[in-house]
């Protein structure tokens, strides 16, 4: 269950010193064919790290061979010379793996502004590459982590082919300061305008929904990798669901590893006129602090929620608002429903579930709760 | 310095027991004219509370006579009664100081998603209404605190006329869950028009600018009255200029009380090709979870305000930005700027100053830091 999990992978991760930590910090992804297909979606942040401007130039013409990644650094905020150091990494591992410098994306996290140890990060890669095996997608995954406390993983098993992936980070795509990074791998045989398609459906509905904190990052990147080497071609929708599985799986796991958070929280929104309807509306809940810290205090405050929905420009009316939390209607029609106390948020997981009452769309929010963990990290950890 | 520092205002407030603590909650303010023009702009929010609803009706012909206000309870979200209940204690209050009904307004904060207690309302709209004076601007200021530590009153003296003002809350005017109310009064002799203009000048660049946690709520109302007492009729930008300079002093008061803050955060935008840009881009800094994070732990954190930056649509090169935090240039150029130790964060006022090196237009944003304390308030209040 990892981004060597479908055939025709390599993966390794090492601790090349760009952490003072001593931990892992440096991951090599090697994509050894036949296929080299990849897809590419990046943070819409205008403010764009050097890796996420190199990396975007190089998916462009849908093929990768490797993707390497390193933590202890963001090299966002770092102009030119920033730009040229990941270039230098793409191609120092182009040479070492003789492939093209163009077929190598990179991907970086860590402090903003700051420049990456070259020296170290190189003699890093080298070092990745040395170890490079069919089962080294854990240590990959080990070495892209941050302010994660766990390492995140994911597969999905298919008859005859399956898809593979690796996460970092705590926050949504097009959001999460803590940077999201994520790989992802199958052995489908796919070509690049397909794998595009499949990638963008299923982050729209999986990591584009995740939103922890509201804040987006310089450097969020998630690219797929295909092989081909199981020499089976999916349908398109085969393919999308294969690959949203893995990517709703992920971002579960970002949203409960999440800086600080001691809920889980999915605001479902129903009965919307349009599904963006549905999802500005999980949104605006979502980047509620009142709501989140209502939530960390155990409390179903279905009044934040209703003052969070009255921001927006979805299609309601305020009478018709029903807010259940924990499957507990506390709002009716706008108005006090069944008793709160009712309610029980003591589990980590909260379900908040909104009746627009104006269609059929519907869309899934996650995010957590805001808690004095969350205040605490962020207040002394440099990002 | 208060609303009945200006001729022609009496005001009163009392103990009705809305609240628990048995603290004043209950207030009455009064205009004995001769004119009785008045102005008011309300909360954007689409959920409006009842007392919203009923005051948007009373002065829409610009005119009103009195304002009683209560704290102890929102009125929001509680459909037809509670419009009702806002009619009944205006109504009260209208055969009380024989004045029609429709020329009272009500403003409400507190709990939302309860009806008022009103024999308790109403009885204290008797008390305040028996006990007003040209003295009692200070007793309604701290009748309508909720979770305000102090009461707030402003006052701005012209040759002959004057303008006064008392606010309760901690957030903005269309934002602040913790509802803004704003009460502002004048002996200018003016028109409704003109003083509709004038309001309008100076809430846009004051309590419309001050975002302390970007949660707008149900119930923000900001009034004013002008009795024409003094008989002096200002032009519309001395008296733009007036109700300016009390508004602002109160919306400082507001940041500078803002739930659970240590630090009072300017954020001053400039080059910006548009003020409107400039306004959005401020905003955005302000709603930065992870940039008020950095300011509590008193760190200068420019990587995460020119994150914020990236995901507007403001007019701006991310390699000309700028960015100051007390006066030290930490980011030049979207890169590296001075030394940020050089910067000390240790006092409360922090002045944060963005250059989009884009235009000529500015605003200031004045929004708090994101502290244990404003999450343990709002964690453990229910709203």
């Amino acid at each position: 269950m990892s981004v060597t999990l479908p055939k025709g992978f390599v993966a390794a991760g090492v601790a090349a010193g760009l952490k003072s930590s001593g931990k892992p910090d440096v991951a090599v992804v090697v994509n050894q064919g036949p296929g080299m297909s990849a897809a590419a979606v990046f943070t819409s942040n205008r403010v764009q790290a050097a890796p996420v401007k190199w990396s975007r130039q190089v998916t462009a013409d849908g093929q990768v061979q490797a993707v390497v990644l390193n933590s202890g650094g963001a090299n966002a905020c770092t102009g030119s010379p920033g730009f040229e150091d990941a270039a230098a990494t793409a191609a120092h591992a182009a040479e070492l793996l003789r492939l093209p410098a163009d077929n190598v994306a990179v991907c970086s996290t860590g402090l903003i502004g700051i420049r990456l140890p070259m020296p170290e990060l190189l003699t890093g890669v080298e070092a990745a590459v040395g170890e490079l095996s069919a089962e080294g997608g854990a240590s990959a995954a080990r070495a892209i982590m941050t302010t994660d406390s766990v390492p995140k993983e994911a597969g999905a098993t298919r008859d005859g082919w399956s898809v593979g992936g690796m996460a970092k980070g705590a926050g949504m795509l097009a959001p999460g300061l803590a940077t999201m990074l994520v790989v992802l791998t199958t052995d489908a045989d796919v070509e690049p305008a397909a794998l595009d398609r499949a990638l963008r459906a299923a982050t729209r509905v999986t990591f584009d929904r995740a939103d922890s904190d509201g804040c987006m990052s310089t450097n969020d990147t998630v690219v797929v990798l295909a092989s081909g080497a199981s020499g089976i071609r999916p349908s398109d929708d085969e393919l999308a669901a294969a690959l949203t599985e893995v990517s709703a799986d992920l971002a579960r796991q970002l949203i409960h590893d999440a800086e600080g958070a001691h809920h889980d929280i999915a605001i479902e929104v129903v009965g919307a006129a349009t599904e963006a309807d549905a999802e500005t509306v999980g949104r605006e809940i979502a980047r509620s602090n009142l709501f989140k810290c209502a939530v960390f205090g155990n409390d179903p405050n279905w009044g934040r929620v209703l003052s969070a929905i009255g921001v927006t420009d979805a299609e309601f009316d305020p009478d018709l608002l029903d807010v259940s939390f924990n499957g507990v209607m506390v709002c009716r029609g706008g108005q006090i429903g069944e008793d709160r106390s009712l309610v029980d948020l003591g589990p980590r997981d909260v379900h908040v579930l909104v009746d627009l009452h104006a269609g059929d769309a519907t869309a899934t929010i996650l995010t957590n709760d805001l808690t004095y963990d969350y205040v605490r990290e962020n207040a002394e950890y440099s990002s």
